[in-house]
């Protein structure tokens, strides 16, 4: 006899199906088409030099130790370096504060593991990264989504979801995915204070803090969280844990991404990681280390910032030049997204469809809403296609969203 | 206000803790300690200079990709060899029926997932692999032990089980962790037909099939129900799930292992593993493919084997040699580990603690028993140790437990 799979799985996983959109983006990955849908950074700016030689000097080096299990927390010079990197932002850290964990997205699974019972409310941005969303579904969490602005989460909004007792708050706070916003220095401080008076953590998720191309840095809530509590030369133990990555200024192929919390958190990660994977890579960790050790980064990402604001300016201006002035779109001042919004009425994913025939694509915006809605909205990538690809895709998707406005009379 | 995190976590997570026996271990941890603890392949025989060569050339020729993200299912060509491998022992797949994960205990912990609800019932061998066990424990699974003997599982037992409507089976035949011993052909035809007989799947572990020092190859349960089921030219879509991994016989700090399931079983995978870490490090996929794909690793087990052979006769002569004549284990054909039996009220945690002042250490049985027991019983790993490390362990061990049994006598 056949076995019935279907009716051995977990309800954990009776749900999950290949979206509309998934499908749809399946279709993108025709060489000839266009796709502003991935998240993809430039393999342009891929370190390939020197991370050959690092592989090199590793297994040279530490071959032995570097191919064997290691440590379910991390590589420990890695994490030592991950704390001076963390302290240059006035969060002091030790090792102890660190897991590295094989890519963001397992971090996001984490949390959702440790901290997610069926039923539980988090507080999400809307829209807010599909990642997050797709981890902790699975461990049947509810959301409670806040609406942004051009300043990121309308924080004024957030005391009422507060009231309703989530688990935590889920927030990027720099060049958001998808938004591209930014949250506001005030609305920051304003985030930290609510989140104390009604004792909820926060999960702060950071994986573009560096690439900003214009504006000034403003602090990390981690950070601002610090100053909030007075810790002064004491190692952080507050409310806030900070996700970020090696994806977007190394590779994101090495899987290589870390977590900072209070010490007892990591060790409950700890605990976790040891049953889901054992230990990240502990090649990649030594020679991520390698790349990074002497300062080699700070150097690199500026490459990398330069690279992509060009893309970013191309993309704004080819929009300007081609959209038509009923769709709107956020001016991203970092990160590598930017979010298009189309006349009120119009379906981003009926868009979606004509724009393929045309050659190019993107991601509709509804798969990046919590509890839907956004069906007029649209994630555009601007960090993998080059400037010459770009301004031919936002060609074709002005011509194809003209007609469509045009036929069907949005306004 | 402190966050009170402890309040936070949920119920999946807040039994766990720190066991007596990773306290214990952690002890081992110092370099004056001789370890037989650990499950740790031999460094000696980690290809480095071939490692070293692919990660070169896959960096020079393919670095743009092996660098960026990549497909969820795994690197295709990957998948594709090892589809051609398993094809030699009479199991047709496809890439379609292969997930590459981030590690066996990734395959195990989706194999939680994805098929365990809370108080599912799951048959384990008595004694059974610890890290099967920690993940699953995680999903509230309770588990249904079947006894073992020096032929594996003793499958008579497994009827009664089988009743009670377990998701599936987890048994590990060759060369068993922890206990060395091989499930015999009869048994294994046995257990294919029991299984078939009540519709339970089998979960197949098989990291050390290919390390065999001595004896006959007995076919995996995947080849014997693809047999069973008569299939002849068709895809393997039959009633066992198998994993395998890279740990073994290339090197574990890759982190790289996979699954070999019918296609939809894989469809659910992917998808469960697009939430828990999108995709297994593209680099290590690349490289490992390079390192495999001339047949290089059929050479290098047969170097492997040699090694651990020796290291396994060494154990064993030195057991006869120094071990008290109340004290009895198993001699296993091939694999890493075996197994010891004290007399029955004797307790291997207090021999631990013992041991480790006389500076040499194992893992106690109970670690590895699903539902208690095994008290009198430990596992020794000869696969880490040199030969010489080998016999001065295993003389300062055998002078501890004939001092304890004279001691105490145990009989």
């Amino acid at each position: 006899m056949q076995t019935p799979w279907e009716y051995r799985y977990a309800h954990r996983v009776k749900q999950m199906s290949s979206s509309v959109i998934r499908e749809l983006l399946k279709l993108t990955e025709q060489p000839d088409i266009i796709s502003f849908g991935g998240g993809l950074p430039a393999p342009d700016v891929f370190p390939i030099q020197e991370y050959r030689e690092a592989c090199s000097y590793v297994l040279d080096h530490f071959g032995a130790q570097a191919l064997q299990y290691s440590t379910t927390e991390g590589y420990h010079p890695l994490r030592e370096m991950i704390a001076r990197h963390t302290a240059r932002y006035s969060v002091l850290v030790t090792p102890d504060n660190i897991l590295i964990t094989s890519g963001s997205q397992q971090a996001l699974d984490f949390m959702g593991r440790v901290f997610i019972n069926r039923g539980d409310y988090i507080v999400v941005e809307s829209p807010t990264y599909l990642g997050a969303l797709q981890a902790w579904n699975a461990y049947g969490a509810q959301f409670i989504p806040v609406r942004t602005d051009e300043n990121g989460m309308i924080v004024d909004e957030l005391e009422a979801a507060l009231r309703i007792g989530p688990k935590f708050i889920y927030i990027l706070p720099n060049f958001q995915n998808p938004s591209g916003v930014t949250l506001s220095l005030e609305r920051r401080k304003k985030l930290i204070e609510l989140a104390d008076k009604y004792g909820v953590p926060i999960v702060e998720d950071d994986p573009y803090g560096q690439l900003r191309y214009e504006g000034e840095h403003i602090p990390s809530l981690v950070a601002l969280d610090s100053q909030y509590r007075g810790y002064d030369g004491e190692c952080y133990s507050g409310n806030v844990i900070y996700l970020s990555t090696f994806s977007k200024l190394l590779a994101p192929g090495l899987r290589l991404a870390w977590v900072i919390a209070p010490e007892q958190v990591i060790r409950k990660l700890v605990m976790t990681k040891q049953g889901a994977d054992l230990h990240t890579a502990s090649f990649n960790q030594y020679v991520a280390y390698e790349v990074g050790k002497g300062g080699f980064l700070d150097e690199h990402v500026k490459v990398i910032r330069a690279v992509y604001k060009e893309r970013r300016d191309v993309m704004l201006e080819m929009m300007e030049e081609m959209f038509p002035p009923e769709v709107h779109w956020t001016r991203p001042q970092g990160g590598m997204f930017l979010w298009g919004i189309l006349p009120e009425h119009m379906d981003s994913a009926e868009v979606l469809k004509v724009a393929i025939e045309r050659k190019v694509a993107f991601v509709p915006g509804t798969a990046f809403h919590a509890t839907g809605g956004g069906e007029n909205t649209m994630r555009l990538n601007f960090s993998y296609s080059s400037p010459d690809t770009i301004r031919e895709g936002i060609t074709r998707l002005g011509i194809t969203l003209k007609e469509l406005i045009a036929k069907n009379g949005y306004h």
